[in-house]
């Protein structure tokens, strides 16, 4: 048994009980009020690659929100591994929903329950733990590893495009290894090999000044709402496929099936009016589009503004305007070399083969890595989609957590010798 | 002149100052917090009709709102007319869209402005200073007069109907004059013979216990916005015509043109989901019928309530529930004997004709009245449609708010000749 395994079997409590310190900080990056907490969490962060060895540890800035970037040793001639992941959590929703306070975390037989813990402080930390265990048994990692940790990523990362760009020759490096990935099933290792691109809409509907009493003037004067879900519904047809013009233009046509392989075009949210019988001023909705293939986020965008100035009644105004930023979908070759080499190591771990993935979500950051640093990007996570995220009783499965710290020990040392 | 003239004369500045105080009062009876106010209304106008000489008056209970109930001296042989008004207004809305604040009134010219001035305490202050000037010039009124004020007509009257029923015997008269009504213009007196039925359902499609994440699952799950926007839509043919089987039934086919005489069927709210990135539980809508002729609200609501069953897609549940209460269609004779009296005596005091229109609103208590007392209810109020009714910067005209003074005097008069 190798050094670094006897020092994380013989740390095992302790890092447990770092991980519970940890998951008590309620860094919700989508909350205002909680903004001190993700400082708090960076901090943390901060403080435990220092504990763990790491040398050189910063707590950066992007736009208002830290990042904490570190760096390992540095080992002459070897290659550069990039580790990404995030301190910041989802908000809890209801705490009525949680068996347990979100952010008291409970160790529970093989389980940490708390927000967080899968996603993706948990995951997170594990390659931080596999960090100390080597330089602590061996006094140098076997690649040169930087850490870049961010508090962004739950509210799609707003800062870290420009951060990256910022900092291009500091985060310089070989292949980005993503502790926020996840595995397909409780035993069974998983590695991503593409995710969805991504846009969003906002459509506002107005048709008056101000709202208008139903009584008097109903069935007499637009209503916006009337034109808004007409709008929405002439952008699909009776079996759900989207009738809006090129939308599908640079899909594979053969690709069927999982959610990750077709594009979507969902209205996330819908309002107007109230419950009083008036005829609303305006109407809105916000409306995303996941993208596969060679679809341009852009040009999609641009098609569905077109459409929907293009259906607009005549008696209303509309108005469309893009919601934040967009990515383009992301695709890696099963055959990269770092995929290669996760793929065995997830092997040796869980004794069978990593299933291929992909996911319908997007991370912009990997087209961001690939574009600013010209380096993929492979997911190397612990965490399973049935633990809850962004959802109550969030959890982490304690096994998981350790076999992660070794296959991380395990990967950097495959990724050191030459390919 | 007639000494009540005189008196309605030489009293003016005292009666304005009366309806400033009046108006300063917050008496909103749509917000919880404000209940106190609607009392403090109520007990104002039952000091106001016992300084004017109304010898009984009463503050009752309809539900935990309260009514003020007046009765003038009894008249043998003369006929009976019971004057309706509101004492509660809408709530101000956002104050910065004022020019002045909404309860502390400003006289500008001819026009007072506050919230209420003309719906309704401009008007249900008129009958009141008629009945003073007629009591104190002559010591009696010429008709049988009861006065029934309420503090529920902005939310809908939801306890009126239930106290009409429980007090039929203290109500009963040969006529409503209700103090609610308006001009049809600056100089241009107003009967309103018809107002429409109401009926109003929430729909709420729900497809999933929890909001999902758009990108995990966008293009492979069920969206209830999706579901929500086609089944409104189909409620409606291209031209706006309603496509619900037997919407149109009862309507008279020949009347065309005016809001108030053609049924409409309008979404006054719709909701779900965020801007977030999600794919939400359920979503929902409000909806509003007005009706005309002999649609039935009961009868249009099965209709509705049948089609959105039908049209729902399978993959997602719908509840639709009935909000609120309904009324039917309402519709008098502009040859009853108590609309040629108003009509005769509005034309004698604006110089013209009145104009005999329709509402497209619904006022629930003429049905009520109709049903429970078995009388029609005679619109005469003095307030104009451009007054800002439920928006900012309400007003009213005092000119008409004078007339209407002199108008109410002349009417008891000439109520009580035998027709």
């Amino acid at each position: 048994m190798a050094a670094w395994a006897d020092y994380l079997q013989a740390h095992r409590q302790r890092f447990l009980h770092e991980l519970v310190q940890f998951l008590t900080i309620p860094s919700i990056s989508g909350a205002e009020e909680h903004l001190v907490h993700v400082s708090a969490a960076a901090h943390w962060v901060e403080r435990r690659l220092l504990q763990a060895g790491v040398a050189v540890v910063r707590v950066m800035a992007a736009g208002t929100s830290p990042v904490v970037y570190g760096e390992g040793p540095h080992v002459p001639g070897r290659p550069t591994v990039l580790i990404y992941g995030h301190f910041d959590v989802e908000p809890p929703g209801r705490l009525s929903h949680w068996t347990f306070p979100p952010f008291s975390p409970v160790v529970t037989g093989d389980r940490i329950y708390a927000r967080g813990a899968s996603d993706d402080k948990g995951n997170m930390l594990i390659p931080i733990l596999a960090a100390e265990a080597l330089l602590q048994t061996k006094g140098e990692l076997p690649v040169n590893v930087k850490f870049l940790f961010e508090g962004q990523e739950e509210i799609g990362s707003p800062d870290l495009g420009a951060f990256v760009e910022q900092h291009r020759d500091l985060l310089r490096c070989d292949v980005v290894l993503s502790a926020d990935g996840g595995l397909a099933g409780e035993d069974l290792p998983a590695i991503t090999l593409s995710c969805r691109g991504f846009g969003a809409l906002q459509v506002e509907v107005e048709a008056h000044p101000a709202d208008l009493h139903s009584g008097v003037h109903g069935g007499a004067v637009p209503n916006p709402i009337h034109a808004l879900v007409r709008l929405l519904d002439s952008m699909r047809g009776p079996d759900g496929t989207v009738t809006v013009e090129g939308f599908y233009q640079g899909v594979n046509p053969t690709a069927r099936g999982p959610a990750w392989a077709r594009p979507a075009l969902e209205v996330n949210g819908i309002w107007g009016g109230s419950s009083g019988a008036i005829i609303p001023a305006r109407a809105g909705a916000t409306l995303s589009c996941r993208l596969v293939d060679r679809q341009e986020p852009g040009q999609v965008l641009e098609r569905l503004e077109a459409h929907l100035k293009r259906w607009v009644p005549s008696d209303v105004r509309v108005r469309v305007s893009r919601l934040g930023g967009t990515c383009r979908p992301y695709c890696m070759s099963a055959d990269h070399p770092a995929n290669r080499a996760a793929g065995a190591v997830l092997e040796a771990v869980y004794g069978s083969a990593p299933a291929y993935v992909g996911t319908g979500a997007s991370v912009p950051i990997y087209a961001l890595f690939r574009d600013l640093l010209g380096v993929d990007s492979v997911t190397f996570g612990f965490g399973c989609d049935d633990e809850n995220l962004h959802a109550p009783d969030e959890f982490l499965r304690l096994k998981n957590w350790r076999r992660g710290q070794e296959a991380y020990c395990r990967l950097l040392e495959v990724l050191s010798r030459p390919t």
